[in-house]
């Protein structure tokens, strides 16, 4: 049987005047790109070139809704309420589902970003919101979340199609929670060890965590990073160490 | 033969905390609502229930896309490209969208707001920039502009379909241009002359001028004003004026 | 000994075209004023505007700085660091004290507003950091906090003078903590019983819980109210009972 | 006589995770930074901090105000009355000037950003609101202007010290204004011919333009570049130029 894996990276997080993440020199080798949609990144035009470049890479399109928090670039926790949570990411999807729309392609999956996705990895109320209003405003949507992880079980109780996402990047603990940037080691920088957790995780479903156990980590689809040169040439490993090992890079369809 | 004209009012004007123009009140009274999509106005919860609000009430839905400028209420001239204009009606017209699909009542015309509005009537870049966002957006819907404008030019050229605007409580010049609010007379405040001279648009397609002409105002619409009480009660006296002379209040569809 | 009390009230907290509180109504009543300074509410015509009035009218200005968050109004939590309080608090006290050079009063003291000010109450990493941005903006600014607050504790131990904070419409449980709003009774309606409780905090600093115990509530300063009619018809009652009563209604100075 | 120069930059023009001109790898080489208050660019981190690092290299520092459109950069006109661009400009130097305090050093100068300085080049209303903004803010205060324009203008009849800022990166017409950059040899990129002509306008005052006749451009202050690797040897070649020619970089005090 060939394994297959997606590989999705967030891109388009550019506003106005200013750029953070890379542009389509990542392309080439991902799957799926997360598409900043104006809360935390993204204006209008950066939202379009972002949609008619992946277009171009036969790159699938997700939405990457966030809190309402730009100059945080929405990587602070905010209480908002279920309603707000729900209500945020309607508007996301609808601004960049009008890109998609222009370019012809189709809106395939939503990965929220930073303190969002954070929060609803373990908050029942952030996840069950988010969840929620992914499967109202389209069902046939596929949600991205950790695996054990409170989202991966609203959007699977509300039958959502998941993608479990993992980082091959970032060490484990036996409990399935990522090490703490804080902590030294917690993120992988040698490209052939990245490379080399990716084929493993990606065949095998298993990963070595810091304390010396295997942990299962059902993996569909591997975040990478497109923000640098060097980010670049670290994906160009994993890929092709994936294609080595016989694994196809392809987006859920 | 009936006679049949719309009316329509921008609603959902507030943000968060705030609120502008009148909800619900006006609505049984008016056939189209222009609803504010966050450029100027419009935060996702008041789009969403005013999206709400309106399908309760049978009144059509039409996005209200602004130049962006929330401080200013969209009011004042910018100078954009034909690019920066273009995108930025998309997103606005993507955000609503969502709204009306959680809802299940269609996205049936675009009304510019504010300045975007009164400079598309007589830029022809900025007319040309609005008309072809909402065509390429979707050829079907339809825009609304004042007769012998820029904006119903450049409209009608594309094949949309065009919603001529009218406004029966200003008075206009020989030349079809409005009175400018800055002079005596401008804006017409009595109940009986309003709805009057509404009906008189609706029936006759004319309309007496400050110079004493008779003007041709092909009409489609009437806009009308939502946002005190006395509003509401001038809008209660158009539409039985207009019902008393067999005009029928409809929106185009 | 003539008793003094300071009477508060937050302004100026419009935004464009939109307005919420009261405006120059509630003035003549009052001996201080916060002034939203732009991040939930304030734009600078409107800080303009009400530093002018306040000065017309004699009211001592403060500065009323919040979390950066217009949707919501300032009312959500959101996690900043210590460093992001201290530079927002910053940035928002240099725009007011702008209008204050403008018009040639001083800026006297800050009162943090809504969810900033609710979790300085609790939080000493957030009191800390607000504490500390206002006295290393200037050590002679005045602080608001409610007695026995996280806030009053940082504020004094800097050296910073206070301003205790009650509230006369609010029913207080026996530990000084208000009765939540979602609760029955938390909020009193009745002007004769709030102008009682105004003179009994004035005149004694003890109210009675609704436990029924009495509490010492130390107050220098009572919250008000002035965005509706009815609001400035309760400031009337509590300023004539406290005159009744020989308090003195002053600022700090 | 000695003569003197200053060399400004435009600094501080990132926005939370977003960067966008150099750091401090230009201060060693300017006397005068122009520092974002926020509408285009410039959150309060950025803003302390390009303070704290100016104060570190001696370099004078003043507010970059501009017209409140940060997905713009600025860059966009918008039509703003007179009170509008007043009020904004005065929210702005607060800000900025709370940072200064923090860091105790002094506001000295102003320059406009963007299309709010390129429009008070040439449009009376803006300029005047421009130049009256400084001046009632604090009479004390220096404003850069670029000579023959409408802002040197209004600031000289208020009494106003007036910096007149010249390119010597840029090509002039014999009228006095800058060759539109979007006509070939706009911008002059060769450094040793940069190097020459700012030393020719720092030591003669005046400059050969595009039609082959010099020109009076009297310099107090020359505007460089800080957003490059390039920008920064430039800046460095002026620099080395200017103190072969026995000019002294220094800021007006």
């Amino acid at each position: 049987m060939i394994k297959r894996i997606d590989l999705n990276c967030d891109l388009g997080e550019g506003y106005g005047a200013w750029s953070l993440s890379g542009g389509s020199e990542i392309l080439p080798y991902i799957s799926s790109v997360n598409v900043a949609c104006g809360y935390h990144a993204g204006d209008p035009r950066t939202m379009r070139d972002m949609v008619e470049a992946a277009k171009q890479y036969g790159v699938t399109i997700g939405a990457h809704p966030s809190y309402p928090d730009r100059v945080g670039f929405g990587r602070r926790n905010m209480d908002l309420s279920m309603d707000e949570i729900m209500t945020d990411i309607w508007y996301q999807l609808g601004s960049l589902a009008a890109f998609c729309r222009l370019s012809g392609v189709p809106l395939v999956h939503v990965k929220p970003h930073g303190a969002l996705y954070n929060r609803a990895m373990v908050d029942t109320m952030v996840a069950t919101a988010t969840a929620e209003a992914v499967w109202r405003y389209d069902s046939e949507l596929i949600l991205v979340a950790q695996p054990e992880s409170k989202l991966l079980d609203a959007g699977t109780s509300l039958g959502l199609r998941m993608m479990r996402e993992v980082f091959a990047d970032r060490a484990y603990h036996r409990t399935g929670r990522l090490v703490s940037r804080s902590q030294l080691g917690a993120v992988i920088h040698d490209p052939s060890v990245v490379a080399a957790r990716a084929v493993q995780m990606a065949t095998t479903g298993r990963i070595q965590t810091v304390e010396g156990d295997w942990l299962d980590v059902p993996a569909d689809t591997i975040c990478v990073h497109g923000d640098t040169p060097a980010a670049v040439t670290l994906v160009a490993a994993i890929v092709t160490a994936l294609k080595e090992a016989g694994v196809e890079i392809e987006a859920l369809s």
